[in-house]
């Protein structure tokens, strides 16, 4: 087995760029910007350039790496045609030949979804080591996934696999979803929607609550409050969990993963965040998923590299 | 490649078997009765029985066999361990290692849950026929399913997945599944479970309706009713496809489906069923899965033999 792989997660403001040993030992990371002038155009260009001097600088071999990993923010299919990526400024075209006209002495290249190869990083090396199948929830500004059964991305047939925040989860919600749907779980159990569905909870009560006297509170707010117990907050923080815990329970009857991954910012509120989705999650999952075991996502913004290895490194 | 395999299903009355050729024709098939006496230990050896007598009958040599595929009403294992049929009286044994034991001339041996290889019989060669990917729904006397993804059975860390009919899909209702939870997709959308439903509907309005006429109605009723344009029973199929629809849609967002394939029973009832359906569906789906085509199963109760079969024609 080569010794060597590169993993790199091409983002909407810098390329994040991992070299790893095949064990899954990161050996040193890196930043470059990512130029989106010009379509993107030097953003491919930049990172062949990086790799280059990597090798260079590290006196390694181009023959002693197995492959480049790439991820992207936009739908990829199975052979690496990347389909608009509009934070990138990409059209449609094929990017394993590209990176192969710009960097021959490499061959193998894969490419995939950035929220696809996060999870497969953190099912790799992050909260879901030692299993085979997960799905990851990431509570960031929206709510986003992954999905990867017997270490394979499930990208799915039009790239909406793991588009678990767009599950409708309230079918009496009046207020539209980003995406034009209504009642998306994205619009509770984001950071952005909890704090929203909050201010929902709060005008329909006369609950005190320190949230009240807060100009702008956010979802870190309403976590405080409730590991300190206040009542108003726990009641968000349950509904919260209900959502997110039947949203999983739906996942569970579809795949059965050995591990569920919460990340993304929110995640950080730890402990509270993941006993409010699993006393949910609890009960609604048919008897045989009930046990399903919780993980927090430990590798951060470096999940999406060390996922661009590990599809270099099967 | 080898020209023959053989595809057993076994049911808790009926073993269905099944000689295939390699490009998927059925050259013929037979049934043989389950024994479940004793632990259900005839049952392996009957099969065995019956290979040899098939192979006796066509002349056909065991090396000419690639393998058997077997079908079983409960939890299988990757390593094809099965776990507790109670339908027919087995306990916790590895079927690949007591089926080479029966049958040593054909050393290959499968095996899989038979909801699962039923759904993979229907993508091969049923309504799903040209795609890689599926999620089916088997709308019966209750609700179940079946995840293939790239050809692959989906059986889950814990034998849970497919179990797409317990979704909660209705977080109010007050009486219970037979699984012990409340609200599932199968208290609404099988057989039993629309006439239970029409029932509490009509209890609870006065909408005239010939069902109020019938001491006993069952589903084909309400879709008889609903294709001749009753009021009353159009809505009842309304409701059945907004539960429905809105569970395909948790499945999009999961793993986003090549195809959806309907069958069981209740999926006689053809067209009017899936509009029911895909109203819903394509209300609740995530905008780039809103276009899944649905099929509707067309292999019947040979579903199961031809997946059989296919999990050793890879």
């Amino acid at each position: 087995m080569k010794a060597y792989a590169f993993g790199v997660d091409v983002g909407g403001t810098t390329v994040k760029m991992g070299l790893f040993e095949a064990d899954g030992t990161l050996l040193d990371k890196w930043e470059i910007p990512t130029r989106t002038e010009h379509n993107g155009e030097a953003i491919l260009p930049d990172i062949a350039n990086a790799i280059r001097e990597t090798l260079t600088a590290k006196n390694i071999p181009a023959q002693a790496v197995a492959g480049i990993g790439i991820g992207v923010p936009g739908p990829v299919d199975a052979d690496f045609t990347v389909h608009k990526c509009i934070n990138l400024g990409w059209g449609v075209f094929n990017l394993k030949e590209k990176m192969n006209q710009l960097l021959p002495e490499i061959p193998n290249v894969a490419a995939g979804n950035d929220a696809n190869v996060a999870t497969l990083g953190e099912l790799w090396q992050g909260g879901g080591k030692g299993h085979n199948s997960t799905v990851m929830f990431t509570l960031g500004t929206g709510v986003g996934g992954g999905v990867v059964i017997d270490n394979q991305i499930v990208a799915g047939a039009f790239g909406g696999a793991g588009e678990v925040g767009h599950m409708t989860v309230n079918t009496q919600e009046s207020v539209p979803c980003a995406c034009g749907k209504y009642g998306c779980l994205e619009q509770y159990a984001s950071a952005n929607g909890i704090v929203r569905m909050a201010k929902v909870m709060l005008d329909q009560c006369q609950t005190p609550s320190k949230l009240r006297d807060m100009e702008r509170f956010t979802s870190k707010d309403i976590c405080d409050l409730a590991r300190e117990g206040e009542e108003m907050a726990l009641e968000i923080m349950d509904r919260f969990g209900e959502y997110l815990g039947r949203a999983l329970s739906f996942v569970s009857c579809t795949v059965d993963p050995d591990i569920f991954i919460i990340g993304g910012g929110m995640s950080r509120a730890g402990t509270i965040l993941i006993d409010a989705i699993s006393k949910y999650y609890r009960k609604y999952a048919f008897h045989v998923s009930t046990g399903t075991p919780f993980a927090l996502a430990s590798l951060g913004n470096d999940a999406g590299i060390y996922g661009c290895a590990k599809m270099i490194l099967v």
